[in-house]
């Protein structure tokens, strides 16, 4: 073999082609097969006035303006006077590439909220944004709905409120480039990629009139976390929960290069997500890749695509959930699924020394990065906010300042908007626990600490049928709670003996996913307890990690209300492992664990089964504690009597 | 809504149907569409005298037979008296369900092996075994081939050794249930699953004739980390390197529940995996569903698909790597995939007590787990070892203890049999490395840590075509490492423009499928570097730990010889941590790496970027240390000249 070493141009010459690869050496007969096709309904929704496509576009556009603003001005940010290199700041963050699609999707699903209002309806419905450094569209979708000045009186919807809004994102003492607790209708901690969609799934359990829109940005599918989570549907009971709305946002650049889905044809595409069970649906900019430009015409139809299919995708879930509720569940329901094609950095600049923006990996991150101190890049920021007629959108001197066209999309109660659910941000039920004293046995007497365990939480099960589950990745059994199974089951969809059982227990095999539905469960109200062995908890320890700063800035935000602990009991431990070796050995997380802040994490050490049920119990009353409870599945002695420890140490060192 | 919280018999009672749902809601018509079909070559293997169809199932019954022993017995191996309770193992380890599985695809692929020696040539394949506690197969495999004995002289293929090695497995002073280090021919620690397909992908990269049978068990299958990395391939240029023929080993249950893969029909899994990229062909248990019955003229029909299927894969393989080596490589190469569903503990016992084994969640574990204690259980495991006919295929009297028809299907040369691969275990080529003092600056010169580590790779990389890459999940350019794009480039084969040009750096957004890139490839004799920010190298915590035990158990295992360190660079810190924010702010694996054992990991933290190159130039000439240097983006000045390193610094903490 000759060296194959590659030599290139540059870091990035060779990346401003825009077309993806097209031969798959698949029969593309078969697209029209797997994937929905909803053409006609596209093209009657243009002429559908009942659609207000142009109110839709108007929100995407106001939007996208004060994303760009965001990104790019700390002063005069509705451009009521001639902008200069001094009202840019000076360090550009926050990733415009993203912004558009999220900011389409927003203003589709809010738009679909109102729609649902007026028929009567009371929506509520959640947003995970996926993609990083997103924010500045949800930022942007927020404070034109008004959630912004709800929750931040400090910045109303007034010229003044707006100017302070722009310059505040990504800018010392205001709000980060990524989601965080900070953002109102935000469960889901920005940074690490790969946890969004199970996130999602997590939320809407139990809440059966819930929907979240998902949207996974396509370098976040490439990681397994997420990979894997498009199983997630499969532990999800339409007659129970809600649904999850996942929307893949492939607009096919990373940083420097395409991203999976990127390269990926349509057929491809529907085959994976057929495969992983969702009925699929693209919406995608039409003949982009060909053209390599956007125009009205194309805005036009690719909105009324997304109109029809997010209409389409609702109808979907419903027609699942009705099934299952009415008695007549669905076998391996296949809920909707929709992949956005869209342009990166769609509405931003064209094209920058002959170089392609627009729709290529350098619109990533923040193009025009030199527009404080480069005339021309300046004058082509110039052009590209003027594009958006800010003066059409936003009037600094009258009493409303977001014109109407903007906001006469949203749902009409403010309440109703999507920013506002409660139940991302307004606290919890707490857990009915029975008395953990029943449990106890006497000093001296052998038992199991997960069997003892295992005993009282049938109790907890039996007691909150609808906001306490467990999530098992090791099996429920080998963890020694298989009393549970007395009184519940699992949850797996796809398995006709354990579906539309109402199951408590989820047993995927992916860490991953269920950490993700734990959080997901946890920050809208309800409970959980997560046993797994202890060395494979560590497999989650930057996504615990991350949500701690999740809770840490919820501790910091005025509007949020406490959400209930999060509880780990960790079995086949390394101090008592039994039987499976070395290759199962590894306490490391109770290091990752001890470095968390102390008003936040906790580790316990219950060194019998009677302090265990005692510590289990104290743990899954507690609020925002992230809690490790180390176990011990085989038999020990109590060596405390429930009377010692009902007086002294419970409470002493945990009530 | 009313309640739903189900209720069950039992934890399990539900679970003895084996007859996984089928109404998926596609046409099914498309099946054939999707799947290849290999039917008529299917019916002519049968009567194929050259495919020894006989002598692999011989294999197979032989390797078996072992599996069973080893988990069961600790005396009379081979059934030489008659067997009493005494004769069984107090503590019942490694799990009989997967091991038929295991040795059916061992059997093929050895058989292959064998019909390629005699072609004249000499392949080169390593076996990496995913599924968990799947080791008594392997060792058996390994055993019957004759490697045990080459490793272990102390285990000879005579009477007294399969006696000893029978004993041996999952007892005090022998053999994990799980493949690790003392395991010829394995380059994965076993324990946590997820990452078996990546570090195969890995161990194939410039190693154009190699091919790594990769067995994904169904249990994995459901972890983020492989659903991630069946994209791999994609990374995988065919001119220079070699291929990974994963087969999904399918059987449908893990400890107590159905797995994913089976409950999803063929349709489905013929969806997903095209999605993915691959070709898929399914070898599925004739019937097995509807009959829930073995017999040997269904054994002789799969054995026959195997034997077919993986021919058919084989010049699938081939295929896309001529037409890569001949100047007309394939746009997006569809690699070969088989799934495999066998029964669940294939050839075990069939029911007890009413309830199936064979082909249900029972065959997960060790079936008839009171053998030592239960005498009809103890009986059913005297029936059952007998079954397999150990008289016909050992001979502890005779000087060849294993029958040859059993062996027959083997290469004739020793080392050219699968557990024998020198890759495996014979070390590695020195990195070549320029004198690292040539890229020192003047003491004061403000540099950036990190363009200097760049300044230096750039000659690595150039002189080491073909044994050094660079895996990247947050791109070499954001880590300012993109000097290296001077000299190479990206090696993403589904984008036409890094397609087929030799790439040495993979930018996959999935931490886990990079860490096992970086596994495989080091294991085989490799040198590789790691590059990531600070806060997301903490994704793969757990990987690293068990990698470390990995290297831990090869130096006290006599002949395995050193492979190259790890090395790992720490960018976006949160000491300096430039704009990010507290979303990216993650130390946390320092924490882990410190608890490593100290012979094997080190923490760096060179304090300018003199240093830096210093540094990474020691860590990338170490054996195997697993190290982590701290680096920094920004520039700052150096604090030492070249001249007080070279003296002093170096010597005393480096060399």
């Amino acid at each position: 073999m000759a060296a194959t070493t590659g030599l290139a141009d540059s870091a990035t010459s060779k990346f401003d082609s825009t077309t993806p690869p097209k031969d798959s050496q698949l029969d593309p007969s078969l697209v029209g097969q797997l994937l929905v096709n909803l053409d006609k309904e596209v093209e009657a929704l243009k002429g559908n006035k009942e659609i207000d496509l142009e109110g839709i576009m108007t929100f995407q556009r106001a939007a996208n303006y004060l994303s760009c603003a965001q990104i790019f001005l700390r002063s005069d940010a509705l451009l009521q006077r001639d902008l200069t290199q001094d009202d840019i700041k000076r360090r550009l963050l926050g990733h415009w590439g993203t912004c558009p699609g999220l900011n389409f999707v927003y203003a589709h699903a809010t738009a679909l909220l109102a729609e649902l209002e007026r028929d009567g309806e009371k929506p509520e419905w959640l947003f995970v944004t996926g993609p990083g450094h997103g924010a500045p569209a949800v930022l942007s979708s927020l404070f034109l709905e008004g959630t912004w000045e709800h929750f931040y009186p400090d910045y109303p919807a007034t010229a003044g409120g707006l100017e302070k809004f722009v310059k505040a994102f990504s800018f010392p003492g205001g709000f980060p480039s990524h989601v965080n607790a900070e953002t109102p209708g935000a469960i889901h901690e920005g940074g690490e990629l790969g946890y969004a969609l199970a996130v999602s799934f997590g939320s809407v359990m139990d809440r059966p009139d819930q929907i979240t829109v998902a949207v996974i940005g396509d370098g976040e599918s490439e990681t397994g976390p997420t990979a894997g989570a498009w199983h997630a549907h499969k532990y999800l009971d339409p007659k129970e929960s809600g649904a999850v709305l996942p929307i893949l946002h492939a607009n096919g650049y990373k940083i420097g290069e395409r991203t999976i889905p990127g390269t990926m044809d349509n057929y491809e595409l529907a085959a994976l997500y057929t495969g992983y069970g969702y009925q699929v649906r693209i919406v995608e900019y039409p003949g982009y890749h060909e053209k390599h430009k956007t125009d009205h015409e194309d805005d036009v139809t690719i909105n009324a695509n997304m109109a029809a299919s997010i209409r389409w995708a609702l109808g979907e879930i419903r027609k699942i959930q009705k099934d299952a509720r009415s008695g007549k569940p669905q076998t391996k329901p296949r809920w909707p699924l929709i992949i956005l094609r869209s342009p990166k950095g769609w509405s931003g600049p064209k094209e920058l020394n002959g170089h392609p923006i627009e729709g290529s990996w350098r619109a990533h991150q923040v193009p025009l990065p030199k527009a404080a101190t480069d005339k021309k890049e300046f004058n082509m920021l110039v052009d590209w906010l003027k594009s958006y007629k800010p003066e059409e959108l936003f009037h600094p001197d009258a009493d409303i300042l977001i014109d109407e066209k903007v906001t006469r999309i949203l749902p009409k109660a403010v309440r109703s908007r999507m920013g506002m659910n409660k139940y991302a941000y307004d606290g919890f039920e707490p857990l009915k626990t029975p008395d953990w004293r029943k449990y106890l046995k006497e000093q001296g007497t052998e038992q199991s600490n997960m069997r003892a365990i295992g005993d009282y939480l049938v109790d907890v099960v039996r007691d909150n049928p609808h906001s306490f589950r467990i999530f098992s990745p090791d099996e429920i059994t080998s963890n020694k709670l298989d009393a549970c199974m007395s009184i519940t089951h699992r949850d797996f969809q796809w398995d006709p003996e354990t579906a539309n059982n109402g199951g408590r227990i989820t047993e995927m095999l992916s860490e991953h996913t269920l950490q993700g539905f734990l959080q997901g469960y946890t920050l809208t109200g309800r409970h959980g307890l997560f046993p797994s062995y202890e060395a494979f908890l560590g497999i989650v320890t930057t996504m615990i990690e991350q949500y701690t700063k999740f809770i840490k800035m919820a501790l910091e935000t005025r509007w949020r209300r406490p959400v209930a602990g999060l509880t780990y009991i960790e079995t086949s431990t390394l101090w008592r492992q039994e039987h499976n070796g070395y290759s199962h050995q590894n306490p490391g997380l109770i290091c990752n664990f001890i470095t968390l802040p102390r008003n936040l994490a906790r580790i316990y050490f219950p060194p019998d089964a009677n302090c265990s049920v005692s510590t289990v119990d104290h743990c899954l009353r507690s609020q925002n504690f992230i809690n490790l409870v180390v176990g011990s599945k085989n038999p020990s002695y109590n060596f405390l009597s429930p009377a010692s420890r009902g007086r002294s140490l419970r409470r002493r060192t945990l009530d």
